[in-house]
């Protein structure tokens, strides 16, 4: 019998059985309401990755209470173990669960366990370049308590080439599993996130994945998750109708649409958008429109887009266009 | 002094000096209300693709009164010569104007004038491909009549490609100016964009503009944009704010900021989005949601999602997934 990896010369017309999604509506999501989810929402986003054959799902930030204090936020801002448990269980599933771990905003050493005293099986290194030493740092540590560990560079949009070069050259030498382009700002279109998965390929020298997380300032999320597949990323983040910050992100049903693995199921998740998702909206506006687009355009974070989104006059399109380009 | 066409070896850091947008907000936002625009929204538009440098400005339909009662209809199911004059009067701006024929839909010979007696520039004959007698027909019509013609290949997602080889070696003969792959049901994705244009560029041999009418179905009516223009397509289709049937067509906020020919001032086009297109919303429910997509994956007509928008269950999503996938 023909086996999988033989059909793999047709191209789009197979599937890639490396590529691997990763969810990030709780995690994304939360960056909209100070991460206070219900633990309710959060098990039907658990249960839907594990129904619809997700690869991986990220449960929020395990930020340092130091400089976040607790009251002021939900618990996915921290994701204790206790807190992932509560939904979790021992998570007896194909299902593997990460959590994002700030640069320079997360007390790492002692808020990460040994991998055997914790239900985490993956820690997501978020940085900026500048923030590459510590990032680094984060990555060793986590890798010798167990973890599979990942390196996403955000506002990649922002990096001079010549210090992305030598981000990457360093980065190569670490033991991350994965580096991900972290097109933060909404801001980058195909070819440029052509070139860039290339050129994270080219320095990764074949030893790692590369992963893809982009926004939907200029309705470009799954297009550009679509680019990065083509030119060979394998570790993919989607949420759940786009949930996430600002203009959101590639949707998850879409991109589950697109994937050709018999073992994604895309009616699940279609299931909790109708239920869970979509009822947020009213609480909660993310999801493109034309301020993010002007500040994606601009290439600039997305927060005075934010700012005037939760203003009393969210849809004053023509004074923030001049402003932002003043 | 170096010339414009010296700079074009830069690839996407300069502009094509050929490429040409062309405003659909009024027709194909028409599909949304029956073609019931006020003469107030429909000069707004025509006065913002004025200061916008846009290149073309589609009116609506020339409808046969025949097949089409008049008294069912807004005006711009017919676009008379006389409803355009009172928005254009005879139009001495630099922006063309445009009504759409559809094949078999049309009195042609009647109701299109000799050019010296109308206000309209080019005629858009848009047609499926079993209708391609009909439109050649059309073409030569209006092209003796002193128009430019266009031949828009609707529904091009749905046809064979030996279909198509022969509809293009047919539409080559003609004296259309340009051909478009329109992707009616928005269930293109990109590297399907890419094959068309080259394979439309290919069977005209240089000798016609290769044009692009997308719809968001799958949010990739901006993306599959760009695919088309790095593919050589010069003709590029666009709404305000997306304002068009279903799930609404590529924004021409988008992709004037995205174009750097400086003659586009996307400013103009969010004055008027935020005066004159965002109230529409209240009314009209264009633009993406989960049952477009679905449609579009399906590479099926919108009709059925359009049913389900307007109905009073309009986001019960997992069912309608079922019923399309029957």
């Amino acid at each position: 019998m023909p086996k999988k990896e033989q059909f793999e010369s047709a191209g789009w017309v197979t599937y890639r059985p490396q590529i691997k999604v990763v969810d990030c509506t709780v995690r994304d999501g939360g960056l909209m309401n100070s991460h206070r989810f219900t633990d309710d929402f959060v098990r039907r986003v658990y249960q839907t990755c594990v129904a619809a054959g997700v690869d991986y799902m990220e449960f929020g930030y395990r930020a340092s209470k130091k400089i976040f204090p607790p009251k002021d936020f939900g618990p996915w801002k921290f994701s204790g173990e206790e807190d992932i448990r509560r939904i979790a269980g021992e998570n007896k599933t194909g299902l593997k669960i990460c959590v994002m771990a700030d640069a320079e905003r997360t007390d790492y050493r002692e808020d990460i366990l040994p991998k055997k005293d914790s239900v985490v099986d993956c820690i997501r290194v978020a940085c900026y370049a500048h923030q590459i030493p510590t990032a680094i740092d984060m990555v060793l540590d986590a890798d010798e308590k167990g973890y599979e560990t990942t390196v996403n560079l955000m506002a990649v949009s922002t990096v001079p080439v010549f210090e992305l070069d030598k981000a990457l050259e360093v980065i190569a030498q670490s033991p991350a599993a994965a580096v991900y382009v972290v097109d933060s700002y909404g801001s980058l279109y195909g070819e440029q996130i052509a070139d860039l998965v290339g050129r994270f390929a080219v320095a990764m020298k074949g030893k790692k994945e590369i992963g893809i997380h982009t926004h939907n300032n200029q309705q470009l999320a799954f297009a550009n998750t679509i680019e990065a597949i083509i030119k060979g990323a394998t570790r993919l983040d989607a949420t759940m109708m786009g949930l996430g910050r600002g203009a959101g992100n590639c949707p998850m049903e879409l991109l589950l649409s697109f994937l050709k693995n018999p073992k994604y199921l895309e009616r699940a998740v279609l299931q909790c958008v109708q239920d869970t998702i979509l009822p947020l909206r009213k609480e909660l506006d993310w999801g493109y429109s034309i301020p993010y687009a002007i500040t994606g355009v601009l290439n600039e974070h997305p927060r005075d887009a934010i700012k005037l989104r939760e203003s009393d006059h969210p849809d004053d399109y023509v004074a923030f266009y001049d402003e932002m380009n003043e």
